[in-house]
């Protein structure tokens, strides 16, 4: 039988996951322990054997660091690198730039969990006069306008991550290349859910620690037969642990 | 009238650049001085207005790092980069790994010099068993074996170069696109004999600076208008006279 072995990550800590400030598109950079987390990445791959042949990220620079951080550990400069805005962090719509507690305060634990975890209720939208308003950004200067969102819940993500999943990436696994995906923690999710055709409530209660590759063993059909992080089971406990809690007021 | 503006630049001073040994397509790192070269190539860009929307290198780290420095000063990391062996350094044959200084006491100085400066004339190949042979490197794996060189002259270089320029880059530059190429002496040396027209003899006499953004304006037909470096004139005048001396044994 054919297995194939996909890394899954999500990048290191940026400084606005620092501050607990809610992301999505605004290109922020990666925070010193996300550049920690980004060689730990790069260690436990090679530690453990693990290499890729070719690698796919967002346009967003904390992930395209990541990335490069573990092809320094790798060795791995050569290897082919490719950015889209398809596989970006989820648009987070008015909530972006704002601080995760005071969101809390603002409008309950409860709502705020629904925006951050609900599978198809996005939060309210970004205003078009917004700074953080895709539009205006000269990364997506080639994309059409109308596919540029201005919020997105779980389920919008899905739906734009998935024909680059099946256009570009799965035919990449398929030809029997190593892939290294390296992106955002609900791009991870979307992926999740894909793969491991999980329901759309049960997709809520998946939490995904940054910085640990996560191995997806494939078959031929591209259906998962086991995943599991590569780095010790007490810091992969601590880590998810940290996420889940990053939704509640007190931090 | 149509003038594109293609920004052509040399690696920084790699770490074999520093000890003055033959690198080819050795894959050895930057030197401290290399990266500061990069982060001043980028500063350079960035305060004469320069931007790029595509980026070309080769496999080889010392290429690829520094166009990393110049995307981080310019913040444009979602950027497209392109990595490819047709834009490596020269293949410098059994010189490889060998001392400039050394090669010039024991071939004397004018064999060095055809080897290093001549059309058509390649240094000795490197042997099959010798660990430079690219034949051996998993960066290589997807390239037919024939086309992988033991040695190259500036000719073969050029030869083998042109089809990417012709394929790639030139239509890329064609389409409106700003484009930046991070290569590697012989591989600037071979596009300026291209865009030049410079005679086979005539090239032996450009000596191409690291680090130093070199900008070809050019026509509709990607012939050459002007060329000029975006560093101070007298910057540029030593960093070319400290290539000019690399052939000379002492050092």
């Amino acid at each position: 039988m054919v297995v194939y072995k996909l890394i899954l990550l999500r990048h290191g800590e940026s400084e606005w996951n620092e501050k607990n400030l809610f992301c999505g598109w605004n290109d922020v950079d990666l925070s010193q322990k996300g550049i920690e987390e980004g060689k730990q990445a790069g260690k436990w791959l090679k530690e453990q054997g693990y290499t890729f042949d070719v690698a796919y990220t967002s346009v967003l620079k904390r992930a395209i660091k990541t990335l490069y951080l573990i092809q320094e550990e790798l060795d791995l400069h050569w290897t082919p690198v490719y950015r889209h805005w398809r596989l970006n962090e989820r648009v987070y719509g008015d909530l972006q730039g704002k601080n995760k507690a005071q969101t809390v305060a603002k409008y309950g634990e409860d709502q705020v969990k629904i925006w951050r975890r609900a599978y198809d209720i996005p939060p309210p939208p970004l205003d078009e006069s917004s700074e953080y308003n895709p539009k205006n950004d000269p990364k997506y200067q080639n994309v059409d306008k109308r596919l540029l969102p201005l919020t997105e819940c779980l389920k919008d993500t899905f739906v734009r991550i998935l024909p680059y999943w099946h256009d570009h990436i799965a035919p990449s696994i398929r030809s029997g290349q190593n892939v290294l995906i390296c992106v955002h923690g609900t791009a991870v999710r979307a992926l999740i859910k894909y793969l491991d055709q999980v329901s759309d409530g049960d997709i809520s209660k998946i939490d995904v620690p940054t910085g640990i590759p996560l191995i997806y063993e494939l078959d031929e059909n591209m259906n998962p037969i086991r995943h599991y992080y590569v780095a010790p089971d007490d810091v992969v406990k601590k880590a998810i642990e940290k996420v889940m809690n990053q939704g509640k007021a007190k931090q």
